[in-house]
């Protein structure tokens, strides 16, 4: 019997339809002993599986719940097949993003600030370090000239099925696509990496939505941010090594650019780290994939890719495949 | 010839492509003797164009470029026509609306106070006042469960041009949507809103967007706050007094509800008024109908409902008839 090991941090209820042939392994997260499995589900919080990989043998497949497997491979070997959690994130990801652009795009952090003074009469200026990205020194009231999103450019990086949500989430905006990925395609048309440094001076907001690899490495530096635009919004819904945060936070710091960031180089951000006090910048904490329906959207997905493996059936999500 | 009045707040290149037959006459804002005009472009911020109401001889036609105009029958009595400027805050209403509700289902107010904080390791809680609104104790991270508005139900209290353009931004998302108008209709259904009351309970994000009238006073007062379910999101891109504020605020404090206001009552709102320190709220000052396009757009308005008056057909925007 196929062997299918998951933490217990997940209620044993969300595994009631997976298939019959199987024997569910629960793996506490303080496990200190051997456990065989044939197939592992590792918890979505990568510290917390990594910690239980020394005990776990046996293991042919690994069924992650997240888009993002960066450390599976250096965790399990070239041995195992690595299956993602392909589409569970794509719904939270791309509202995050949408709500990210928004907010940036309508002074939110501002008004919070003048929420915060308790003081209405502070819309009478605008903070220099707004007035310096955006160009605008008028006051906020009259004539706040608050930024729409409509008819903007936008350039996604990246075009796997979470950009296409975007796109989707973005479409009642008629906003201008770019779409930058690995490879060229057309209908819509996708430019290859090699194009981005001549894509981002046309974008007024950029979204990278692209897996953290070797390529995709810091693909976003300094010379990239003094390819943009002034006043450029950078959306980072994917990881933060893609970016250079050193020259991430020059571009901050100049009034180049503007930021919102769910992911960072380092992460956790460190108390006292320059991002944390860079203007025009808003930082959630890894935080956009999550999703009230993120454990029974993952697991219905692995629950497929199981009964595919189990009837001798392609796998469809595979990120590595056992050498 | 046709004299046609406008403020010197706005520039004279907006109104190039007005008709060669009419005579344009700046007003500036401090005037002091009287001027005959036949139309009035009012300034868009009432106290500024109330101020030399008592100045303009021989308006007949009010051309507004606003939405609302609740103050000008009252400034000008029932012996002139009033036109507003119906679509020209459509856009920039509606992205502020999406704007706010994606804001604090994802918590963007939270977020940013951990942001000032600048310590990631809040994440690991969750604010009080958050947990009893929403009755999800567990930390932000992990698990956080941001809410997605995908597949929420979101009623619309008004259902004008810019309720519309509303509803459109929505569609991605999939929600269903409650209407409610001032007369039932069908194609999308829109209920009567005397059955406001019956469907409250029912949603989770309700969003006022109606004209400030006599019938829309303090629509949302304790009652309907009492029929609202737990948690949901009241947003206000309409007017303040549709809403009770002391109602609001008990509502606020007390955990039931959260609220997205960009209008209050009074308004501006006062330093030290118990709304600025209500939990689950974002406040912002009155801005959401502005955009950069705005004068543009409500100048192109105001010049097709002019070329019609000249040609004498039929005004398209009235909102009251001179008697």
């Amino acid at each position: 019997m196929l062997r299918v090991g998951y933490s217990t941090n997940l209620s044993a209820e969300l595994f009631a339809g997976f298939p019959k042939e199987v024997d569910l392994v629960p793996l506490p997260g303080n496990l200190d002993h051997e456990v065989e499995i044939d197939v592992w589900i590792p918890d979505p919080y990568p510290t917390r599986a990594m910690r239980i990989v020394p005990y776990l043998k046996g293991v042919r497949l690994v069924l992650s719940m997240m888009a993002g497997t960066e450390w599976i491979p250096g965790a399990m070997g070239p041995h195992v097949t690595i299956c993602n959690a392909r589409g569970a994130h794509n719904i939270s990801t791309a509202e995050w993003t949408l709500s990210a652009i928004l907010a940036m795009l309508k002074y939110f952090p501002v008004f919070l600030d003048i929420q915060h003074s308790g003081d209405w009469r502070q819309r009478s200026k605008i903070p220099a370090h707004y007035a310096e990205v955006t160009g605008d020194r008028r006051p906020l009231y009259p004539p706040v000239m608050l930024e729409e999103l409509t008819g903007k450019t936008v350039l996604l990086v990246g075009y796997g099925s979470i950009g296409k949500d975007i796109e989707r989430m973005l479409t009642p905006f008629h906003v201008d696509i770019l779409r930058v990925a690995r490879t060229a395609r057309a209908n819509p048309e996708v430019r290859a990496v090699s194009e981005l440094d001549s894509l981002l001076p046309r974008a007024q907001v950029i979204v990278l939505i692209l897996p953290a690899t070797a390529e995709s490495h810091r693909l976003i530096d300094k010379k990239q941010f003094e390819l943009m635009a002034q006043g450029t919004l950078l959306v980072n819904a994917a990881r933060g090594p893609i970016v250079d945060t050193d020259a991430l936070v020059e571009a901050l710091n100049s009034g180049r650019i503007r930021a919102a960031l769910d992911v960072t180089d380092p992460e956790p951000l460190p108390v006292g780290h320059p991002l944390w006090s860079c203007p025009n910048l808003l930082i959630t904490p890894h935080v956009g994939g999550s999703s009230p329906q993120f454990a029974v959207r993952s697991l219905k997905i692995a629950e497929e890719e199981l009964r595919r493996y189990i009837a001798g059936e392609p796998l469809r999500n595979v990120v590595q495949t056992a050498i």
